[in-house]
């Protein structure tokens, strides 16, 4: 059945495309407020799949399955920007409700068209060129300068398809590591500090703003955050208005990511978006008002966004591959909030759990 | 599979008997943890099912469906009291690791048995006398003293199958309520106000209680609470050694719900115990430190108890039957924590969700 514009009542059927964690933790959001979540992945043990009120087991593009995923769900959505687009214009073509919409994922898959929609809303980047070949990638060094970060234009995640040129001799191999495929140049953006806007906006328009938060990566993946994050109101603002602009351009329904790099001279520019709710945004689950994953649910189903002042200030850690084995340490640590994503096999570098620490607010932070 | 004394490991499975709300909210709970949880209910769209990994839709008493649960789980509990014994006893001879105890729930299902172990245990109740006939009835009348309360002994629950007598004429129609099943008389109990006590034991043995809860009962059912309860500490303390006593006397492993009269004097009679998580409890999904369901979890895992230091005052209310049709306002209210429970039927009384409202403790409560 496909949902008409108004709110969907508890009881409804949440579709989801994707099986991850942010799945699984969609679903657990969405049970709270009374729905079920119908979930379709290839993978019927992934994580979302052991929470879901109905699994899925197929290819995101397998014609039977997005039918099946049409008819059971109220309204769908996505977890994981590698969902093919014809996936959802499949899914559109079925009448299914979707949000975010599919220019938003195709907008988030491609990095060209990603930053060259991000400068169009007004909303700055670090400088970049399409690079399709050596003489691109020339072209680049000279009119970037050196060092650039060559990175794959599509499907790339936790800094994989990646490679940095800073001389003559690194031009050959980094093509290589793109192994063919259309590529993008970024100039070095020199920041001081990585931070992350989660936003959402309603079916209606309005729009909800969590606390800024600021993240750490190491070797291109999220290694931990710290919510919200110290930063005068002026950048806080800012960050808001990068996000507000991006959430009308793409005429967003949903909770956003927004990456941003903190430069010289306070200003910021972002990195990235992700469609979906976002791993700089676990902490809310822990400290946020409405958690993101509830929030996203809110704003798919067309009911009023919820509140996103902070309850607590919060430092999230992911535990990645064999770092998920001190789980009894951390069950034994009354001071931390352990999540964990039921993946059994703990592969190096894999998202396997996080940790919130929360602790009390600032005075004049927040308020309940 | 039948797990050992350790801690189970994240990606164990929780077996649940029961598919209520109660279940339900194990189920979330459990999946934060990394666990998976195994379903039987008779209804496969009970609230539980729907966030079950595994729901095995039958008869709690049927053969096949509790060795698949025992094959399934890596320990099982249960989510309602009115499991018959026989289906525990099955389970156990099936090598099934079960917690709590089927002490703990044939104790509870019997009204007589309950309070006569209460009372063994150094717990006081309201004195007592079992009934299996009129002239049982006027015993009790006489030794009791008018008015007293009669109650089935088994099965019933949010005050169906109870009968005031106070005067000769309800003796006839009382016994009828009864249907001819054993019943037992109660005195009155002239207390201020109701409590309750959510407590936790580990499987090593160690305590942990939750702060006094204030209830409030309309026609037999809670209809809200207040947590932490005003009360003086000696009140609190005495809360926590009868609960204890409980603990220990049933060697009990998990969450317990025990309703408290706080009488004239400042004393403290016990009403009744369930040997599970309770909706008294629920403030603590908003307001606990590890909530309720998460305590139960860590319990029955063998994992360590969780803190329950209070982040946040209460109070909590119940959504019964139409009452769920409010969503729309509840959803657009800032400070309602809003959790639904996904049944189709909101039939009168029946309890469709509940509201938590929490809002900063008074200073010197709690701590993080």
């Amino acid at each position: 059945m496909t949902g008409g514009p108004g709110p969907l009542a508890p009881g409804s059927v949440i579709g989801v495309l994707g099986g991850g964690q942010l799945g699984r933790m969609l679903a657990l959001a969405a049970a709270r407020l009374g729905f079920s979540t119908a979930v379709l992945t290839p993978d019927p043990h992934a994580p979302a799949a052991q929470v879901a009120g109905l699994t899925i087991a197929a290819d995101y593009d397998d014609p039977g399955a997005l039918e099946a995923l049409a008819g059971a769900s109220d309204v769908v959505t996505f977890e994981f920007e590698n969902v093919p687009a014809r996936a959802l214009e499949a899914l559109g073509r079925l009448g299914a409700r979707i949000a975010p919409s599919a220019l938003a994922l195709a907008t988030a898959q491609d990095r060209v068209e990603e930053k060259t929609f991000l400068n169009a809303a007004g909303i700055p980047t670090v400088a970049f060129r399409p690079v399709d070949g050596e003489a691109d990638l020339r072209a680049a060094l000279d009119v970037l300068g050196a060092p650039v970060l060559l990175k794959s234009r599509r499907g790339g995640y936790d800094g994989k398809g990646q490679a940095w040129v800073r001389a003559e001799a690194d031009i050959g191999p980094a093509l290589l590591a793109m192994e063919g495929a259309p590529a993008i140049a970024e100039a070095a953006a020199r920041f001081r500090r990585e931070l992350a806007m989660i936003a959402a906006r309603g079916a209606g328009g309005a729009t909800a703003f969590f606390p800024l938060t600021e993240s750490h990566h190491e070797n291109g993946v999220l290694r931990r955050t710290r919510a919200p994050a110290e930063a005068a109101p002026a950048l806080v603002a800012e960050a808001q208005t990068l996000a507000g602009r991006l959430l009308v351009a793409l005429d967003y329904v949903g909770v956003l990511g927004l990456e941003l790099f903190e430069i010289e001279g306070g200003r910021l520019l972002a990195n990235e978006f992700a469609p979906r709710v976002h791993n700089t945004g676990h902490w809310t689950l822990d400290g946020g008002g409405a958690d993101q994953f509830e929030q996203h649910v809110r704003a798919i189903t067309g009911w009023p966004l919820g509140p996103t002042a902070p309850r607590a200030q919060v430092e999230m850690t992911n535990l990645l591959g064999a770092e998920v084995e001190a789980w009894p340490e951390l069950a034994a640590d009354p001071g931390a909030r352990l999540w964990l994503y039921g993946k059994r096999q703990a592969v190096a570098g894999r998202k396997m759990g996080h940790v919130n620490r929360p602790s009390p607010l600032a005075s004049g932070e927040g308020s309940e």
